[in-house]
């Protein structure tokens, strides 16, 4: 059955499987300390204009975030996040099994906006006692975001800047970074995140690995021991040259960036054909995901053909449904989408 | 250089990465709902003899054994290990991590003995108030051990008929478990371990996958709401489908155990050399992790012309080291590492 | 300078100072072992008409809701609370600490409603997949609230219905308890409260005792090994007859509940002063807990003479202050507040 | 029935229980901001010759430990202890629960020696790979220690400096530090241990107060936002005035220390009559406990006529039993003791 549920259905790009045909007589050492994972390295430090950076690998995205905001967190602190975001909703609570709160801002389009976060950092100041309360220690940001928008440049500098002010560091979870990099509305670029984020990481699941994350931190601020934390979280990979092989294909001719061209493309022909035949988009976004309010009718008619995530009930007669699409998303599956909207 | 220094250098046996390739334009659902984890759950079942068998696949060894001992351990509790269990030394406090204390006994030949922890646990019984110290809630157990050796049949049994004597589960970490039940000591086969165990696992990683552990719930005791509880661990792949596929191959015309017969045979021969060649075996071990007590001298030798890994300094003048053979080492490695003992 | 800071701010009730002079040459076997956490228990299933209600003594209430829902909550569920609820704004995180996330409601006037319950856990059933949030595990109110509301007992049975539908326990933070049921407009009694929830507790510390929570399982529910999660929870006192004292002269002739009404009545006394005087309460609330919305200018006025909490900041010209009565509040304190407003 | 059963089943000395009744009538602000905390930490400061010292105040020792050691140790290691521990063996595995494992050491008469600590710690530096394993990130001992022993001024500075060069703080756990400073056989000071540790314990509950331990950081190294951190881990008492009080008293008139020299006065006559009628000690200890080792019948006789506490079995035959005086151990108690030993 044709299928556009999600980005992580496909095994992952040929060159990948291509290349793990090549190294399949090869011996390396383990947990991230062979010569792939070094080459992955530095082919990232230079895509992101960033030759000192501190890279990582790591193998899922929620394992990521909890790992990460764990350890960049104080002890005394919670992560500031919009409500609607990954850390918030969909990942079982495992930053809280870390022992952290989730301080929740209302987002809007899935974004957080400084100035909500000036203004709820700021009551930790002045007039009140708050020593009882979860101070905020980090800010979480995804990007693109769960609604498939994506922060501009500005927005997310202005986030930074309020991080800063407020004494914390700028986490962005790019589980898909390059869908939102690559997509008509977004005027950043890799090294623009790298200027302005502390931390952010770069997702490979969603786009063309066949799992991993790279953790970039930008400034020389790679937590104490964070080999010992990862291993701690559960995170290190035995096989950490996977990870490098992937990473070092992914920023090799510019993959990375191509695949996720090819899926907002791919998403966009299917924007055009659903304002063309009268379908209502949920949230205005440029990436892969489309969100799309159906009624309870065309839901039912819809999944009986496609596979599509159901996202949330927005009211009796409306729910809201996710069309996604990938690296792997062929024209011949955009045609037939199309064909049956 | 020659490398015997570990059993998870090499990417994975050719057929998992042929059936990769094969895969490469399939589209699955995600997070281990798709036709190939329940093939590969099916295949399990069938080798342990146990068709009502629970299995889960997992990412990693740590994160494997930190999900499962969490959960299957009450929260007033901790974990009965040998001292120099995998999880009390080499996992980063990952279990401690989770809230649980690691409570040691002292192995014998890194095995934990039945009587030890019947003496052990029976303390908590009788003329004592025991309540402000922390109770026995689960027995770990690793099969092969750290230092190789293997638990027979009667063994492992009385072991977990002291366990279950104290109301304690007995969970098995069989990341070398092929190993184990492959070597000439060993009495005991994966449906023995199904009868035996109360949840135990099917390493992957150290035995022809990329990566992957198998978790075996052996009398529908998997805690309640597991899948929540691996996702909030930081432990589910988004494309479980990959763990599916390859625990599909490993448990196709038997080649799970005939990839670890392959290490065991490598190992005995280079055993055999050892001894033919004067060298000391730290532990009598059978599997395919053979440990070594040199010189200073030797050591600084042999790591010139082949990588081993350190285990620990015995004294001023002697050091342990490890020869790992795996289920990738080939006939001319061995004959290479003979040649230069 | 005159205070309504808090209902913490005085030592303790003569009675529980009498007693301990009387006690002085006496000794005591520890940790709750001793005749007088006995003698306390029976009172208090007696006050509770349930005979079998198990009875713990605590220390503080913020260690004694992390413990109690720590130790009721499975390990993959959250606890749902009013946004306004203790436990997720003013106990630093002691919660998330456990490892369990608050899932936040909207309360009204600081209320949990059954009917949002029942909707928010009515999501995790049905036509979408739920395993990647954290479901919820259990209910916290507190009674009196945070805004010094009261529960009826509908209100309460209801809640307490939904969560039983959902197959949650429902527990109740009486850090206030005494202070709601004997105000005007509670219609439930202590038997009510024991009859309905599934767990309680009774607050010492700010109902005249010099610390102290007793928590009441009231459907023989205690967790299995509670005296050991408690210790483990560091809330175990040595001391423990000293609870045991305070709360077997709490619950002698009623002192409890005299105390609680004599703060109740001083509260209403200051309520009416305050609507004569055209202040505005911010909640209609009949316990010991007054909050007014008054100007900036106001504020700093009254601050200057008594000393009140700052709640919270409404608007750029309004605050809410608090002016709390306790159990030691004198009539010539009211008069003077009553005379300076 | 007489008792030497431990020290803290009285409830406090009659100089506090006095002051409270003086007190009754006063209002103080909450959390330990009022004036008797200031009082009690400016009388502390003087008394350990540390103008500068940071005092807190919490209430139970097992909370103490874990809130103290949580936030002192760095996320990724471990705490350093003899294996006699008291954080190792009887606090439920509070530590643990903090997510921190507890690195043991053989002790001797339950000391840790410096030059064990060193050669645990200097494997984590030199030729072999420790990421995977817990690093010591904190030294903790507790004077006087489990089996009443006491430590030397030089061998406890032999310990900070050992700590001080792998990078850690040393704690000590001071819950019976006044009958460990004043035993016949120490020769350390108050002055001498704020010189010595990073962060100590003064303990009340086992030397006159009803409850509470004071904290001293010692050189500036109070845990940022620490306040918050007490309250996360539920040991913040509301009522923190009467902490203040207390530990205002004992610091008053050198209370604490005549109260702690009594107790040991008492032990010795004690020890002096066991020594005479032929007992043999467990150890050598100089301070309020004394370990003795008898057989089985003569265990069964003594606790038919006085309370005292089960150690731990020997063997077939013997078992250790403790004898504890404190600073409530009357003469006619010590007499009657005597008489029937």
């Amino acid at each position: 059955m044709l299928s556009f549920e999600n980005d992580y259905s496909s095994a992952a790009a040929p060159q990948i499987l291509d290349r793990l045909q090549h190294i399949a007589a090869e011996q390396h050492p383990g947990y991230g300390s062979d010569q792939y994972c070094q080459m992955a390295t530095e082919k990232i430090r230079q895509a992101c204009q960033n030759p000192e950076a501190d890279v990582w690998f790591l193998t899922g995205g929620t394992q990521t975030n909890a790992t990460v905001l764990d350890t960049i967190t104080p002890a005394y602190a919670g992560i500031v996040c919009a409500d609607s975001g990954h850390i918030n909703v969909h990942e079982a609570g495992a930053v809280e099994a870390t022992g952290h709160k989730v301080l929740t801002i209302p987002g809007k389009n899935g974004k957080l906006v400084a100035a909500d976060v000036d203004d709820y950092c700021s009551q930790f100041e002045g007039d009140a006692n708050h020593t009882h309360m979860v101070y905020p220690g980090s800010v979480y940001v995804s990007q693109s975001t769960e609604y498939g928008t994506v922060y501009s440049r500005d927005e997310l500098a202005a986030l930074a800047q309020v991080a800063h002010d407020h004494g914390m560091p700028l986490y962005v979870d790019g589980a898909r970074l390059g869908y939102a990099l690559e997509s008509s509305e977004c005027d950043m670029t890799l090294a623009d995140m790298a200027m302005i984020a502390d931390v952010f990481t770069i997702g490979g699941t969603k786009q063309g690995a066949l799992f991993g994350e790279a953790v970039v931190f930008t400034k020389h601020n790679t937590p104490s021991h964070f080999l010992t934390l990862i291993k701690q979280h559960g995170a290190l990979l035995a096989k950490g040259f996977l990870l490098g092989l992937q990473f070092d294909t992914l920023f090799t001719d510019n993959l990375y960036f191509r695949l996720a061209k090819h899926a907002d493309d791919a998403a966009e022909r299917i924007r055009t054909a659903l304002l063309s035949k009268g379908y209502t988009l949920t949230f205005d976004s440029p990436t892969n995901q489309i969100m799309i309010t159906v009624t309870n009718e065309q839901a039912d008619a819809l999944i009986k053909q496609v596979r599509l995530s159901f996202i949330e009930r927005l009211d009796k007669d409306h729910v809201v449904l996710r069309i996604c699409t990938s690296w792997a998303t062929t024209d011949e599956q955009v045609d037939a989408l199309i064909a049956l909207l």
